[in-house]
């Protein structure tokens, strides 16, 4: 049965049927990118009968299987209070995530119905930035005053095994008497010595930690140059708040890199589901579209100037997309390396002369080879020299724009704090396109009278 | 003097000068990207005298904070007994993927130069995949014999310490006396029973574990179902041969990505530095260009078919690029959209009718709002309402091709175990080109009467 019906099918049919202990079973069933998928499937109507159903527990299991903002979207469509319950089963830094995706007063309103402890907890992490320490941070960690002894810490972990169970223990930060980070132990440094040494006689004092507000390229770059397991983050005052891991390092560079590259695209906002309501699909998409448009009229504009060479030699429309369509790949590849290398420190914003001479020499080759190949083969259509003159030409001298062009873009966007990757492509696209037209249009111009009467 | 010289000018000097120390203590200074960053900007002669002049220690330090393909280059260059001697610093991981990117010949004279346990070592990294289980684990892990007792792994710990101190121990493995993995403890677990308790008796047995051929996906879903801090990864026997941890996981997706998003801009193969030799990179960026060429002439034939059309009606050249790059910029969306959703599970390649359903009507309404839109553009620029409806509807029955092929694309180049990132983009813009070209022409052919003698 399973492999004839689809899991939302059957999801919606477990749901209709108010059959709690069947739908529970069911969804452990699931890989949690199957639960995200059968979620987003179902009908809104069975997605909000389903999540009535389930206990908080249980719900949120399901929203930390789906992403952020599908979870958010889900969340929303529920009661505050009923939000709220589910909410508080959550992981602190989860919470943080899906209560950051939603508009202000939606997560106020949620938050106001939850403990105020819990409630409290997570504000603090609202307050920074999803990518800087503070956001990235987790509150699971383990913290002792300097006066306290290894008896003392074991104890301690004695009395909290199950909740310390899911921490990811590598080091306990010591703390001095104001809640200063004054020093780290490994968890090995607890075995050996006797029970009743303080922890500041074996502590390694004065260990290095991270500002609260560090952007994630001061994260990348501490986890780049010491192989720790985790960095202490402290606010203003050195007191410590938080942990970093190296693997939410990673998964944020990670969700940046996936925003860049649907951004570059064209999804603009940086998210977009199939599951999204259909109108608010389409208009996400035209904003970017209908900027594109204007482009193109500008880079059309310039072909309505020629369009006298153009009336006299009409092959020249065939060649025209061909010349700016090819300079775009290029410039394309030579964007793409640009941001490659910004993004891993090869290159800084301000080194525009040296990618220059690096990107010249390369479009000056490619130029060459795309220039005789492409006049070659209009020699050849057209049976005219002269043809193949014009449109080889045009396409050399057009490449060596756009690979230069696209090789420094990247650059001068950042260093005028534009994002590279929603930028560089459609301004590109629209240099190139006019260049390549006028190169086509006023080389052929120059020799109309070799062209006329092919 | 420092902010007036950049890094490899002064390493240049340092090297000239053979100053050992100097040399040291400057490269300390400089972070792992400064580094690479300097590293690569020297000439090839500093580079290989660099590496003379440090020992290998240090030049294993040097090598870790590189990317990969870039110390392969380097390591290539220098003779394979130097070679060997700075890659046996490095850790195995490292040291494996630095071999991987090499040529078998090269990475085999040099292991044959190598400490012969530490080549062995290797080699069985070198078996794998690189991005399988076996290729994305670690050797640096804790394992015991199910007699041992409490006392005993302290006691190793303790003779051990300084080696122990490198790795992220979570977790302890239990093995039988085939060495098969037959359990697991936390760290936390030897702090508090009797210190003769024997390791059988503590243990949770049966513990998850993942084969050594296992693919990333499902070390991806392995990890987004347990949350734990590592795996176990046991060969075809269940002997215990490495462990994976999430951060190596998470790495390796990223990776995927940047090769992804790379391939989709046209560096095929899915590396270029600006530091590799000039006609390298050239040749690299041209052998996708020409295929591009090729597919660009077939798009551009569609125009010759109609150039009596084109001749009657010249104003259309100006807007045959228009059309096309719109419907190409439109396709990219969905294409973007697809990719995602296939890397996150939440669509399957055989869903074509699904995806198909969804994003025609995203094409119907940006196609109907485009066309409207552009045609327009083109009533009020030459004054013929027919000419609006020509480009406008042309524009719109594109749009929907594009939106409605850009979104099913990947799933078919993926059930076809084509690269959808390497083969999307160029497909789609041929054919959105053609039918682009065609739907101007034709409708225009049809309306011809009312469109001469504008």
């Amino acid at each position: 049965m399973a492999n004839k019906t689809s899991s939302w099918e059957r999801l919606t049919d477990l749901v209709a049927a108010e059959n709690r202990t069947g739908l529970i079973q069911y969804i452990d069933t699931l890989s949690p990118s199957e639960t995200a998928r059968a979620i987003s499937r179902v009908s809104e109507e069975t997605r909000l009968h389903l999540f009535d159903l389930l206990t908080p527990e249980d719900a949120a299991d399901v929203i930390e299987d789906i992403p952020e903002v599908q979870a958010a979207d889900l969340v929303k469509g529920l009661s505050s209070d009923r939000a709220a319950a589910i909410m508080e089963e959550l992981d602190s830094d989860v919470l943080a995530d899906v209560l950051g995706e939603m508009k202000g007063d939606t997560s106020q309103a949620i938050l106001a119905e939850m403990d105020r402890e819990e409630a409290r907890e997570v504000q603090k992490f609202l307050k920074y930035a999803p990518d800087c320490a503070g956001g990235l941070m987790i509150s699971e960690f383990l913290a002792y005053r300097s006066d306290n002894t290894i008896q003392n810490v074991l104890d301690d972990m004695q009395a909290n095994r199950e909740e310390y169970a899911k921490y990811n223990v590598q080091y306990f930060y010591v703390l001095d008497k104001l809640g200063k980070l004054s020093g780290v132990l490994r968890i090995h440094d607890l075995l050996f010595p006797a029970r009743q040494t303080s922890l500041s006689q074996i502590m390694i004092p004065s260990p290095l930690s991270i500002s609260d507000k560090a952007p994630l390229s001061d994260l990348e770059e501490f986890f780049e140059e010491h192989h720790f397991f985790g960095v202490p983050v402290v606010d203003d005052e050195q007191r410590l708040v938080g942990v970093v891991l190296p693997l939410a390092v990673e998964e944020a560079i990670n969700k940046q890199k996936t925003k860049n590259f649907l951004n570059l695209s064209g999804i603009v906002g940086g998210e977009e589901f199939r599951t999204m309501p259909l109108f608010s699909r389409a208009r996400r998409r035209l904003s970017w579209l209908s900027i594109n448009i204007v482009l193109n009229v500008i880079a059309a504009s310039v072909i309505a100037m020629y369009q006298d060479t153009l009336a006299a030699v009409i092959t020249l429309a065939i060649f025209l997309p061909m010349v700016s369509d090819m300079s775009g790949c290029s410039g394309n590849q030579a964007v793409a390396v640009s941001m490659r290398e910004l993004a891993l420190g090869l290159v800084r914003p301000g080194e525009l002369l040296w990618v220059l001479a690096k990107e010249v020499r390369v479009g000056v080759i490619n130029g060459i080879v795309l220039g005789l190949l492409i006049g070659l083969i209009a020699f050849a259509w057209k049976g005219n020299p002269w043809l193949g003159l014009v449109i080889g030409g045009a396409l050399a001298a057009n490449t060596v724009v756009a690979v230069t062009l696209g090789g420094i873009l990247p650059l001068v966007l950042k260093r005028l704090k534009l994002d590279p990757a929603l930028v560089s492509s459609p301004l590109l696209t629209t240099v190139t396109d006019m260049c390549g037209f006028f190169f086509v249009l006023s080389f052929a111009t120059l020799l109309l009278p070799k062209l006329v009467g092919m």
